[in-house]
């Protein structure tokens, strides 16, 4: 048995509204067994911890839940930024990833769990290429991921997405997998009916990326009468559950599908500020209900696997566009960040922090200048917070980041270097 | 004397077009004296270093300027949030600015030093209440400031303006004071008709918030029949250079103005997103060929004091504006967030890494997954880099900040305290 007792902690459970406490916070084995005030928390003897740490000066919170990314998508950072969408997508990312095998995606995928880490992520929705080499370097690492897949015309079957599901959803309770498309432009209808043939047999979410550009909308509607949404739904592809990643451009019916349903919507402000696809109408989701999550999207297009700078971004696009500096509190950025990416990715166990939860958790530092003062810890986080505050990150009640050293099962620097390497074969 | 010998470093020198080599770089008191190849930096024998630093795995490059700041607004940090602009100016900050007296002013200033610090920054373009005892804040803890005034019909004088003008230009190598005033609908005529006549007397060049909101413009229209730039310009007071801070909507003949004359734009971003202000066509001035430099502006409305946020949201706004993603080339915006910046400042040896300049340099950790890999090191500074891979920050020659530790003649838990202190009387 292993676990850890935070003490003189505040809390930030995010259990109902956000709210700091101050307390305790024990966990066992993977799982949290107690939170709460110091004075409540049971008796200490005969509780054998592997570590009493004293979190004076530090925020407990769950950890972020970065619901939509293409981790090993890091080979092509920084690599074809500031060009146009279709020169970047079609001359740049294209033919790079015809390259790669599922050995080099297993090492890049390894290289962005470190980045994930050190900004308090704590699990991943993931959509790539080989979900099964995949699989390995998160398992490896102890990082937490549910799996989509991204079939399309010209990569993946409706085979392999059924392997996938089966395969990995009995393998770690790390991990897990839904079917997933990559998008409504780069699938057939047959494809698509495929795809809900399998939800239908597993009774199970799906998901893609949904109206991400104008023109993909516009596309679809000039290929079916009708918006990926309302195609998707029509098909039934929807009819239990999942949701888009992006979705910038809904429409009034859009937004009823999504929220009658009970679909999620992931958002991606950096990666669509980046390349120029637009601002999410966010405000418009939130008042009709539809649970809300975050994205870094993949390091090609962010570029960077940061929540805290998305969490700006979610409110200051959202005020952009709305024109009201009033609009998407903070409190309602930070759920998303958290219980919102949880309920997207369909991980009831890893929303807040509560007896019984998986212990998924992060420790901020509060004594560093850009959370003082302390008027709102929960304004803090989302406006001036930063990767810096990021002390300690723990994953199914393992500590995998702390003080800036990653405890990964193997040396940072020989996965860094790893990646440095493969990356030299491919651009 | 003092001095350090940096080595095994990669260097960004910001001279011309942003490129990286390996070398050393050889500071003596306050200034550079070598930067370049290993094999060409003068004999050692005879060098009484402070330090040899082993630079590996690091970038230097020149510090940031934060060109658009107030300070010691750290008080009403995540104070009054998401409210709508007026409600948030005239029910929050005014009230509680009004208690502010200059000791306070100068206890909150020095906890914005310290997170400045952690983000690179080496020089700020200051404008708050208090000059006289924002000086002492900014000249104990080593920090280099520009600072001009917010002179207003509430507050401040022509007569104070002209003092601190005297008194600040001739105290510290450290810094200076550049005459300025809050805005022109918080100015009366005659006011600013005073302002020209001290840029006149003193042939300064002269700083405002200018056409920073839509309402403000129009309203000048309405006073004036023209914009604030052609007002200021006819009444003489950009005769002698200067420029604005926000410019977000400016009209063609304000970006001719600004050409014609050399006058700079302070862009601030984060602020102009989180007030919902607008987002300033950052590649219309730029294709008029007017300098740009890039301000936090202060943390009531920011919240945070971070230059990577900035820089990546200079970048990403202008290619949502443009609905271009090869809108804003990362080159570009790192220039305004340094040469730019000194270039409005008025900081001429503080721009770039070169031999007689100033020593405000920083060490940037390239070992961090963040900037891994390196297909474009610039790129990754403006797209993935954070307050997380700063690790050195040294102004006029001293180091101030190393690994997460301030040396700013004060232990930095006293700062802290103390700004707390203060808060908890005033909000």
């Amino acid at each position: 048995m292993s676990g850890y007792r935070f003490y003189n902690a505040r809390l930030l459970t995010m259990e109902g509204k956000p709210e700091v406490s101050w307390g305790e916070l024990w966990t066992e084995n993977d799982r949290i067994t107690y939170v709460g005030p110091a004075e409540n928390a049971p008796d200490k003897t005969g509780h054998d911890f592997t570590e009493e740490i004293d979190a004076k000066g530090f925020l407990i919170m769950p950890g972020f839940k970065d619901a939509h990314t293409h981790s090993a998508m890091v080979f092509l950072r920084s690599l074809a930024d500031d060009l146009p969408l279709h020169e970047w997508l079609n001359n740049r990312v294209f033919p790079c990833e015809a390259k790669l095998d599922p050995d080099m995606i297993y090492h890049l995928t390894k290289l962005a769990v470190l980045e994930y880490l050190t900004s308090g992520i704590t699990s991943v929705f993931e959509m790539y290429l080989t979900p099964m080499s995949i699989a390995d370097a998160f398992e490896e690492t102890g990082m937490r991921c549910v799996q989509t897949g991204s079939l399309n015309n010209f990569s993946q079957s409706l085979e392999l997405l059924e392997e996938w599901y089966q395969k990995l959803n009995s393998r770690s309770s790390l991990m897990s997998f839904v079917p997933g498309f990559h998008a409504e432009y780069t699938c057939s209808r047959e494809l698509l009916e495929g795809v809900a043939a399998l939800a239908k047999k597993y009774r199970t979410p799906v998901w893609c990326h949904n109206s991400e550009t104008e023109s993909e909308v516009e596309q679809c509607r000039e290929r079916y009468g009708m918006t990926p949404t309302r195609l998707f739904d029509e098909l039934g592809i929807y009819d239990f559950g999942g949701g888009g990643y992006h979705c910038v451009y809904f429409d009034d019916e859009d937004v009823e599908i999504f929220a009658k349903k009970g679909l999620s919507i992931v958002t991606n402000p950096a990666s669509n500020a980046k390349l120029a696809s637009g601002i999410a109408p966010l405000s418009r989701y939130l008042k009709a209900g539809i649970n809300i999550a975050i994205g870094t999207d993949g390091p090609a297009s962010n570029n960077c696997l940061d929540m805290f700078r998305e969490m700006f971004l979610v409110a200051g696009l959202a005020k952009l566009k709305e024109k009201d500096a009033a609009a998407m509190d903070a409190a309602e950025v930070l759920k998303m960040a958290t219980v919102g990416g949880a309920k997207a990715m369909g991980l009831k166990e890893c929303d807040c922090l509560s007896p019984g939860k998986k212990a998924d958790l992060i420790m901020l530092d509060m004594d560093q200048p850009n959370m003082r003062p302390i008027n709102n810890i929960v304004k803090n986080i989302v406006y001036s917070g930063s990767k810096q505050n990021v002390s300690l990150t723990m994953i199914d009640g393992v500590i995998r980041y702390r003080k800036g050293e990653f405890f990964v099962g193997e040396d940072a620097e020989k996965i860094i270097a790893k990646a440095e390497e493969i990356t030299g074969s491919l651009v």
